[in-house]
């Protein structure tokens, strides 16, 4: 595996989900800077399980214990390295997948790529608990960026065909941002927000489970920032969200919805605007040849359903290699989307900081 | 600006769109490798400008000229650089365009970035031209792919709102890549691909441009490919893709639509057939986990419409901060789709060889 | 600070001398690996403190706790983390040395570079200390390479002007190298081991210390290992032995005395050995052009004498900006060679085994 | 092979001794810059062969042709790639070298590692002519430092046996490095220098070769710089210089003599000294943790002695496996260590300026 992220600031993030812990070591993060532990506390929150009944009913404290890398509450130039314990763990549930992998999940390519040795219990290296280290180093990067005047948000622009109010790309603001992330459910026209709910409601009482989109903006940001070719915004942008398990599509502005435009529609006129260069719309979503322009980054990332559901499902017996069913039982969310949207405001926030410093 | 792209193959991109030349140098290839120059130009001649009233009327040779890393034709361990001289060079277009940006062009981000120092001249380091050494790279590694028994190749899927039929992504064959590779104009239904072309030209009338989207195909690959959390296939495609000019979005299997699916039909159920594990569908697009799972890879890639148009724009006056109007002159693309597949095909190829060596 | 060692196995360090814990995470072993915890305690006991009057008299357990990586005793794919407590801790002994740095330690560096916020406690992350991680994940390295074949060792050439009788750089085997390695002072004639130990111990009784040469020796490797002109053996090793608190000089074969000798007594002549190409002598250490040659790689490390001494030294008050005197208190160890050997052992097998694999 | 030096700016350098061309690809550099080109020539002159009798009568030009990455003789922010034509190539000395290597060369490790591709013709990818284009880099990277305060500059410390007088490595200036470096034989004492070159002659006329060691100084740079355990100055330093063909050791400050120091002989006491902190030695060579101290960085290199000479030497023949002479023919130098020096500033100065960006 390869659990880097970053090139200067360079997050490590290791564990499985039924491992004696999970964690995160952080270098390079600037010297003197005081993490707000409550507020990476809430950050936290935001992607924990077993907080409603949209979710997962493990439940963990999620914790992180921080053991190295600070002084007195301030970072010291050495890796902050952070433990999470892995406390409500019930292996006992995984055993046979081992032999009869899961459609959709890493089960088969892991044992393919392991020689069958790769820890299967809870999905091990692959589960979504790996998302928590990486938020509790988002959190991080969130504070140094918002010290830089950068704000990292998102909502959830889709769950199952059921789609949000976008903000205006324009003229999105951390104020907005903050509105959205304060919230349970992040989206922006609650009712919107209330008729997803039900569709994941509804997925899990047929023991099935739905997918989705999430948008995530980041504003703030001067323009010139981003090396092209081949590490401009979105090529960094793009390979960290992929990180995130469960991301199917990452597009910037228009996206796909571009490959229907004409140029005349798609290009966002330069004007002057309170003594600034501006765009009027923001089809480019904030980055022109890979380097931020200055206007918001909005990126749209693709969910997939939640590949664990409790129908029966078709697939093999590794071991006779015949054909047989699955069912699959544990805790598992019928849709993931809501508790990914930190996990791509975390992905996006560390990409950011390790760029701009 | 950061040219690099690959780990173990690092192929390295040079030169601006009017400067003396521009180039690659790629260093890593096996040695002993005797790369056919007919094929790379077969394969170059598919993303060079000129060839038909689609494109634009520069016409370049793009020869290019290998000045290390062969003995007697077969690569010596040495990097390989290679050079295309820039012939048909008309700077007198481009001078003002430093002053008044393109919208949707890179001109001002580069202004910002290279404080005014970046070359101008057809877009310079930003031009679509710095894809041809990106193509001869991509064709020596297509060649070594196919060696391992993998062949990578790409259609037109969308263009202007008209659609391709996609091929089978559960049963695409070397066979079926390989015809549409043959084709000007690679789409796997040619009527379609007529509509297509006229939806290029009247945007070619109106001075307008379109936009489409490119689906790649990688097949022959071994279940076990990938290096997760980080360095999974998604994380280094998605970021090999960005690296092309105009690309605004990337998904893999299912894409953008699983977000709108429920997991019962979003999940690919396992079979055993012909004594091998596949998958009956292939909504995962051959990566489970961020690693190969034998079934053919498959990637969308959402191309904007040209950034360069005719009909007059509004923008800036970087000099007197003002609004003003451009109106671009020079030769360009109605449609960059076509010229954009090869260049699909070899990001995907270098970076696919380079994770497998 | 850049605290990973490695690109394909990357090697991971964090903590402090004395914040809560130190460890490392061990990110790209091959799967199914069972490491053999004896022999990983016993060769980080090589390296503990406190074993002999010759050493600091803090006492660490320095036993690793594997957090992650591990199901069942074998590698699992995913990142091994490993956590060190730090039990024995007198952080009193260092408060003042903030604002009066210690002669030849990195205090003044440290306190430059991290603003003030270094953890100047023991040394901070710039402690010896840290050495103990690194051999965790080197011997993890060395049964790895030793399943290739591969044997690591390294003896104590010099100790305050005694030299040590070199191994046969020719003929150095397998054997001889564990034999070294097994003994408490790891050098070829005990009786010139004898006459080092008796000079620490004159150093000691001065409140002074005393510096040495390492010289450590690879063999087994087969020819053509090394990606010259930059990522080569020499590049490759010495870069990671600087890593190592203390080292001051790193050479390959003949090192420093090559630049006495002329080519006709330098060059080692090839010849034919029982089938296989060999070199009569071995100055060029088994590296010709950055690569292996096949015969041993023989690699020399000067390293300092320990900083920390006794005796009062001219220093500065950074508060006063006035010249002051520094007396050091604290446990220390009047030569830090031998316990380096292990240290050199680690980066070096690590290095080969992320250059091998 | 990995011909890429540096993080941010990134030096690729390409070709063979016999290739149409060398060159090499600078990425990174930041815009705006207008390299003297007077300056690079003049730098790389001080490498350059067929300049006296000490070298190989191979006459190149040398002449760097840039193709990339100026405008209007300043950098433009795209990569500036600099090829070097190979003029004076005579091929047919070196053919019967494939199965007969020579001593201390790496045709037999190349052959071995390029399974027999390797590029023998003039030591190929191997030759030290490759220094050409390190130098060109080096010669803007020094150009740029010299804009930050920063000056690098090398002695000749030994040349068989024969040593020069070391500059002072407390209060070496600026002048006094130009002072050097502007010599067509650098070393500090004049009258050394003369029985350096007797020894060179010496050698010359035994058909034989001699070895020596550099002494580079980098003075200017402010305290802080460095990124420990595995990026440090020492690090990345030794690791860029061991790119040189014929490099055998590096150590920094005292290097291998501190081995034989005691603590209170090696440390160098801290002082006020004009308001600022200095040390009143520079044992440490201006390195501490691997963090700049402020004081001049020094650092040795050893340089074998030319592995060409024209003595008949005991080797095999890979073909029939049996042992044979080979006697080289060609043109060599009875000593590199001359033209080595402006390479290890090269190497110096592109690591320093790549670390300081």
């Amino acid at each position: 595996m390869s659990n880097t992220l970053g090139e200067k600031i360079k997050v490590t993030i290791f564990g499985q989900s039924h491992s004696e812990a999970i964690g995160v070591v952080i270098d390079g993060l600037p010297s003197g800077f005081r993490p707000d532990m409550e507020e990476v506390a809430a950050f936290m929150a935001r992607r924990a399980p077993g907080l409603s009944e949209l979710s997962t009913s493990r439940r963990e404290e999620d914790k992180p214990q921080i053991i190295s890398g600070l002084v007195d509450g301030a970072t010291c130039g050495a890796p902050v390295c952070t433990v999470i314990n892995n406390s409500d763990v019930r292996s006992g549930d995984y055993g046979k997948l081992k032999t009869v992998p899961r459609p959709s999940h890493a089960d088969y390519t892991a044992m393919i790529k392991y020689s069958g040795y790769n820890d299967i219990r809870g999905g091990g290296q692959f589960s979504g608990r790996l998302t928590a280290p990486l938020c509790f180093a988002g959190a991080l990067c969130l504070q140094l960026l918002a010290e830089c005047g950068i704000t990292v948000g998102a909502q959830i622009l889709e769950i199952g065909g059921v789609g949000d109010l976008p903000l205006d790309p324009v003229r999105v603001s951390p104020e907005g941002l903050y509105a959205i992330r304060s919230k349970t459910f992040p989206v922006n026209d609650d009712t919107a927000g209330e008729k997803m709910r039900e569709e994941i409601l509804k997925a899990k009482q047929d023991m099935d489970s739905v997918g989705g989109i999430i948008r995530c903006y980041a504003i703030g940001l001067l323009p010139g920032l981003g090396e092209p070719m081949f590490h401009g915004l979105e090529n960094r942008l793009a390979s960290a969200v992929f990180g995130i398990p469960g991301v199917r599509g990452v597009s910037f502005g228009a996206g796909f919805a571009a490959a229907r435009m004409r140029g005349s529609e798609h290009n966002d006129p330069f004007e002057i605007n309170d003594g600034k260069v501006r765009t009027k719309t923001n089809n480019h979503g904030g980055i022109l040849g890979g380097i931020s322009s200055g206007m918001p980054v909005v990126m749209d990332v693709a969910i997939k359903p939640t590949a664990s559901i409790g129908i029966p499902q078709n697939t093999v017996d590794l071991n006779t290699m015949e054909n047989t069913v699955v069912t699959i039982g544990g805790r598992h969310d019928p849709c993931i989307v809501p508790r990914a949207v930190p996990c791509v405001e975390a992905a996006v926030a560390i990409t950011l900081l390790d760029m701009l410093i």
